[in-house]
């Protein structure tokens, strides 16, 4: 009920604040016998990790522990806890934010929600607990890759700067982690100019699924693409998702949108590969919108716990934008939500 | 898990295929003691009904039937049996449809994921599935007008054309539902136009809630965002979802997008009514972005059952644009959803 | 959250009050391709009819109509809603009800939970309510009869007079449904000396399941004995549940109640066919304790819904015993659970 | 899914296994606000621990930590994770048992479930994941004991060895919590006896709860009967649970087991506090019937996991008997279940 799980087969359970002693996530659901290592999880975890362009300095070594579900290698069907300390934990430069509510957190509506927050570095809004989601995707995603899904992010706009090419091969080769390596560079001086200012900038993520078996999502309302745009939603920044070809599809006529069918596949995709809420077959293509980091340096209206009107300036360490470190956890919750549906389809 | 269920608190459960004996809905969860009638329900389902520029000649007089859950004029807490009996059923213009897969529609994945499929209309796949979820939803929306939110939803764009103004006097004054005037008579046009050539258009809604106190939503997976999401996207047609600003923020700097807080509330609303997944108590605003009706009049290219190449020509009563018919869905699940996260904030 | 759904993969919510419109259920979750009609669940119904030796004069036709989910005779994966209407309805005959609260019923608690209560025939807490779990229970039935899983209830004790025979052959040969047909005399017996007196009696039903194949259960909160406890506590006069040597086991030293493994199985079964809540393959063996019917036709001493001292004296159409038209329900819990549990091991 | 979590409102997600690194629960759904703090939690692990009749010599210092959810002695109603590290771990003890199944235990049945186990001391069959369930119950205790309700467990009988008392007073005066002294001295004394021969024995435990409101329960599925018998019955020992006059009820008539109701109370408590599912106010009561240890010292037939016949004589440290280390799991599992219904009464 509290709002921290997520998956129907394959659940995942998240916990843990940004400076508590720990976050983790409880994996409940995991077939057995899937050979697994802390190795998967800290490659993935190590992606999220700051170092890029637009990225905070705080060194989180963030390494996992596993502490139980894993035997000898392998899974063992039983839930797999996950843990991950704290490390670079410095409180006191958030003693200010107990009093003030900072503009675009969570700072006020958890205020209003629960009547106590733990003001440290946002508590549990923080994009911290991301880290934990990324850990248990690592878990999701060699369940899919069994089945043959390769899942993959990577940064379609940055800025309002797009990349025009969708070269995959491009994406492994730049910072951020763009299929556009022109595009790239403009991406990289906008970040670069906003970090001047003490502004933040934001952009679109595209994700695209392959090997994706089709007949995988429920009708109605666990359709694939419903449980995608929950998962996305639900990672702090975003604020629009869209499946195939999305808002676009809205101002195209049906003799355009519709992909015809042939014996051997689909002639277009412009159904992002589900149609009624199964899928296709095909590649599943989803974008999301990534708004501006909030924690901007520069002086804001706000107000205080009390209600009074305060100015609020913000310092510490923080991303200029939630891009290219919004990828990996982009992919977690894709990877979730296509195992989770991946283990209902066993039960058909 | 069969995945027609939806909410934790305020449960909604629907059944049903378009052109079986009946469908409807139940609602379990709901609190007791509060006044509610069939006429409640009919009233929103008769918004639903065709009759408006665009819409199938289908003749669906839709009554509802209450079978359990209201004694003496009160809800009981019991679960809420809805039922609606399928009146204008014509099974035998669907018989050709028994071998072809119509693209666009979930015959395909539906053959794919059950290997079997009820050919009749699109069997639960069918638009006329969300005449179950439009019942339930006056309950929601019942149960919400308590707490004094209200939940409207009109035409924002169709067919490329955007409504410029967002007079909500207009929207009850034209049959699309937009807000602006001059629009509106252009969409009706580009509907007529489709409709000669046999093609259909899409478009994108606008829902808005208003009074929503701050505080409702939860952490991490079930934000309120997320439910919204997954709530609209389960909608047949919706391809995007976008909250506030949405894709539209991924464009803005931080110093813009942010929204200050003053005593006396927020000097924007870019977030559209939610930071960290948690209600502000300011308008909630979602956009979600319909694909045009899949059923054109045009010759298609496809295959049938036995994955052999056909020709395929849809005939019958459908209708061009999902909207205007569309709009009491979206407001059925924006209530539905903000009905669960009220009745889940009473348990803090 | 209603409280009105049981299963986590073969979900069943049922809904309805004993002398409202109707009851029903809505299976979702049931796999596609099985072949199932009407007829398969009017049979098992027309087992939980009026008829025997103790049960009411009520005529219930009890007949069923399935309204989605079935297609051409199959299933379709969809979800399956099963209507009954309510036929021999007398409202009328419980108007003192709706002032005076029965000892021994819902009456008293529900309007302490509610504020508001159908007093008409017990309303959603009447045993009628189980009509619907017996109509969703055939379906279970159905998929656990495909992986050669039978189950059977019979009167292992009435009134104290116990079954000292396990004969089942014996059980369809006598109305009370008991393996030993001495001991059914003599429990027809004081059913009717009960009866003379407008006194009720209660007993113990045993339930076994054959064929169950191991590995059934999930490990710690879902394990088969506790999903079956639930199911079979959550039948109104159920006060007591046992599995295998059950409430003997704790009076047994641990050298007698183990059961010795030999390669082709177990020598004993105290276990009763499970393990650390997982099945092992023997045959499955519950006992339930029901309480005798509290509508008895004797002066009552009970308080009116204002609290003031009130005399009931209960007239009108009642079971002497629940049993034996507590069987088929009995069994239909113990379908659901296995057939929620067969269909969840197929994750794995 | 994987079946590790109870709770609808309250939700207490388990993990770990008895050898491994660690064992622990996360807890969602606990409302903020409450003061909360390690030491409650480990008065009650103490509790569990080895030291009195009949224990096991293992040394588990138990130490739990919190990890998140708990913010300057406060919740903060997001999830509150509690890890408890496995200290006196000696796995090599246990490397017989790789190849050879216990009777009595569930190394057969997880075998046959999950195709691999860790055999490691039971693996997650083991009694000491009960300790994550005392941890999470102590929260639960604290929730419902802002409410009034008060838990208690007791030995009713042991090795066949009936409490003929029932004085709570003396409940805290011996180490068997057994309401007779005079037959916790002749209780003592078969377990001593059963030692000698390297054999083991069950009992019986009372469970009360004091101080409930009427009206908490929900009807059909989710009763609170229903929930007490799965949460008890999800203990690895139990074999059976009944309420109230439980199993003894089906031998009284119907005038002999209604309570009479009067102004001021109930007249009597056959119904163990709970009518139709939902509480009463009176006194809940509750037994529960738990086998013999199965881990016993003398010689038993079995096979290994190839299925070639056995013989195993298990060494090592164990109880002889579940009792008195099973009362504050016990406990724990009937506040878990009373703080989730408390919880949920919040929506009506």
């Amino acid at each position: 009920m509290g709002g921290n799980s997520i998956g129907s087969v394959f659940k995942v359970t998240t916990w843990g604040e940004s400076h508590g002693p720990a976050l983790g996530a409880v994996v409940d659901g995991c077939p057995p016998k899937i050979e697994f290592s802390e190795s998967d999880i800290q490659r993935e975890l190590d992606r999220r990790k700051p170092g890029s362009p637009g990225a905070t300095a705080r060194r989180e070594p963030d390494r996992v522990e596993i502490l139980s579900g894993i035997f000898e290698g392998k899974t063992t069907g039983l839930p797999i806890s996950l843990l991950i300390r704290n490390a670079d934990v410095d409180p006191s430069a958030y003693e200010p934010l107990r009093t003030i509510l900072r503009p675009g957190h969570g700072d006020y509506t958890y205020l209003k929600k629960y009547g106590i927050r733990d003001h440290r570095g946002g508590g549990r809004a923080s994009a911290r607990e991301t880290a934990a989601r990324v850990a248990a995707g690592a878990i999701a995603r060699r369940i899919i890759g069994l089945a043959g899904i390769e899942v993959q992010a990577y940064t379609k706009e940055l800025a309002g700067i797009r990349a025009e090419r969708d070269s995959l091969e491009e994406v492994n080769r730049n910072l951020l982690r763009c299929p556009d390596p022109a595009a790239a560079e403009r991406m990289e001086e906008a970040i670069e100019q906003a970090r001047k200012r003490g502004d933040t900038v934001g952009g679109i993520v595209e994700i695209i699924a392959q090997g994706c078996p089709a007949g995988l999502g429920e009708p109605v309302f666990d359709k694939m693409d419903a449980d995608l745009a929950k998962g996305l939603m639900s990672i702090g920044s975003v604020k629009g998702v869209e499946i195939g070809a999305g808002f676009e599809a809205s101002r195209m006529r049906g003799s355009e949108c519709n992909d015809s069918i042939r014996p051997d596949g689909f002639l277009s995709n412009h159904a992002g590969g589900m149609l009624a809420g199964i899928t296709t077959g095909q590649k599943i293509v989803i974008r999301v919108a990534c708004k501006p980091v909030p924690s901007i340096f520069m002086e804001q209206e706000t107000i205080d716990v009390t209600g009074v009107p305060a100015k609020i300036t913000i310092r510490g360490r923080h991303d200029v934008c939630v891009i290219p470190r919004i990828l990996p956890v982009c992919e977690a919750m894709v990877c979730i939500v296509l195992a989770d549906h991946l283990l209902r389809q066993k039960i058909q």
